[in-house]
């Protein structure tokens, strides 16, 4: 996998890539070599590869289709880093925005949108059939588009103070279903498997990636760093499915002191404990994690009702596993 | 073409259309419809209807081309506007940028960008052939690509008074030529030409689509609005070619004047007119223009050169007239 997403970068000279490759973790601020270390991959990435494996026994077949979904996943994390201004990153290296500013930052995930179809097209290379690479390609623009519509949604609902659960779970179904979905399609359709299966896979996906989203609000909202950290969903005013079932299951006076901490502009210190403890009151910290586990029903009733045979059907469950672990880190 | 890029929303609901009709001049900033007017086209629609005119003797295969490279060209518009903090646009409407702010408008650029490539994909719809909507897709890939890199540059260059004049050159080549470029190259692809016509009209696009933006910093420089009026230009300290030919040809304290407005933070009024003036003494305004003029003579040669048949050569010359006069409006 890190062999072929530095093989998106061949023959490709210029500063803008230094730029992607310092987001990539493989150079520092001034483009010289970083630690070698493997660049780690996202759910997306992974779940393209576990879709393949239990189609075919075999990851290989879809490592051009991992690429492509973790160039893509890392274009939304770059452009999401100038929506939200935000400074740090994984692995505490400042973002592309904080180093570079927002319009290099905006120009820099616009690169990685256009390499992510670069690297799909290395489909082609690998002998899948011209049909199934426009079908690919037809997916990962669909996805992208979709997610466009959940982030408007998304970027809507942080003004706004009531927004219902449907909405909320249509927003996300957009935001994080769609791309996560689209990777299991790919890994499945470049494993050779027919359309049904692909189809499936991509149910899976999505169900997988909308319970990934709502298990990393509850990581983030009951952060494990304890006192004094700030919730990040907090400080954007981002809406997670946690705050709205408080919003709408609180008593009346806790949820006026939410509304009333939400429409501050800034927060003071003892804002974020006191929006924590008002969803502990509430229940919705078990509210959020049952939705969470309904999902992870429904993405393995997406593959075990389909009626497809899969050559290893356990990849795809230990897949789930590690991005849900990942996700509550 | 009003028809095709309408098509290319058909059946897409959500908010984000709306910013996106609004940003082609569809509807209102409340999601009315407009004033019932054509989509205006830019030079890249313009130049892929002409290279398939020019291979077939008409417009008809090229439409979907035409659309997506539309799409494309309005989507770096919607991010150079974020970029600049551009709040005016064509026509006197404000931006997507300056109605919705900075985060909606980097999303409907990705947006635009998403939906570019989906229009390429009805070339399949209407017959031909995957291997060629292939290297259709990938060309677009590569020109966006080729764009981000001309974009870095400029970026760059803002920040730094001394400038080649190669550099320049090259930079302008990659966000001004290639999308162009690649424009004509698909509008022949989907008229059916061989691939040596396609290249050769490639060349011819880059050429044109390069002479364009001179023509068009020309006109901005020396705008027609007289007094008072600032150049955009000069606001976003963006480099130009009389501003490079002037830097290096000027005599000391010219340089150093220009030097000097250049590094301030806030520009005074004086400050324009000053600029233009240290050009003009400089010849700045001919030599920039003389270097369209043999842009525009080896976007001819590129094609009269090639040993390339095409069945209406003159629509070439009409298109070429047609994107310079728009440009020096």
């Amino acid at each position: 996998m890190d062999a072929e997403l530095r093989a998106a970068f061949d023959g490709r000279q210029g500063m803008l890539y230094d730029l992607l490759r310092y987001h990539l973790g493989w150079v520092d601020e001034r483009g010289n070599p970083a630690d070698a270390a493997l660049t780690p991959l996202h759910h997306c990435g992974v779940m393209a590869l576990a879709a393949a494996d239990a189609v075919s026994g075999g990851h290989q077949p879809a490592i051009a289709a991992a690429a492509a979904v973790e160039l893509a996943y890392n274009f939304v994390l770059v452009h999401n880093d100038v929506q939200a201004g935000r400074i740090d990153q994984r692995d505490d290296r400042p973002s592309i925005w904080w180093v570079w500013g927002p319009s290099q930052a905006i120009n820099a995930g616009d690169g990685l949108h256009a390499l992510a179809r670069a690297a799909l097209m290395r489909l082609s290379d690998v002998g899948i059939p011209s049909d199934t690479v426009l079908a690919a390609l037809r997916s990962l623009d669909q996805a992208c588009l979709t997610l466009c519509e959940g982030q408007y949604m998304d970027l809507t609902y942080q003004d706004q103070l009531m927004v219902s659960e449907a909405d909320y779970m249509d927003m996300i179904g957009r935001k994080s279903g769609a791309l996560a979905g689209c990777a299991a399609q790919l890994g499945a359709l470049a494993a050779g498997a027919p359309a049904d299966t692909a189809a499936a896979l991509r149910q899976w996906g999505e169900n997988l990636g909308t319970a990934r989203q709502i298990r990393a609000d509850i990581a983030d909202l009951w952060g494990i760093s304890g006192d004094g950290f700030t919730p990040s969903n907090v400080l954007n005013k981002k809406k997670s499915l946690p705050l709205i079932h408080a919003l709408q299951h609180s008593a009346t006076a806790a949820r006026r002191e939410l509304g009333g901490i939400y429409m501050k502009r800034v927060l003071e210190p003892d804002d974020p404990p006191r929006i924590v403890a008002i969803l502990d009151a509430a229940g919705s910290r078990e509210y959020a994690a049952g939705k969470a586990a309904r999902l992870l029903d429904d993405a393995a009733s997406a593959v075990s009702s389909a009626g497809i045979r899969l050559q290893q059907p356990q990849s795809l469950r230990q897949a789930a596993e590690w991005v849900i672990a990942q996700a509550s880190a």
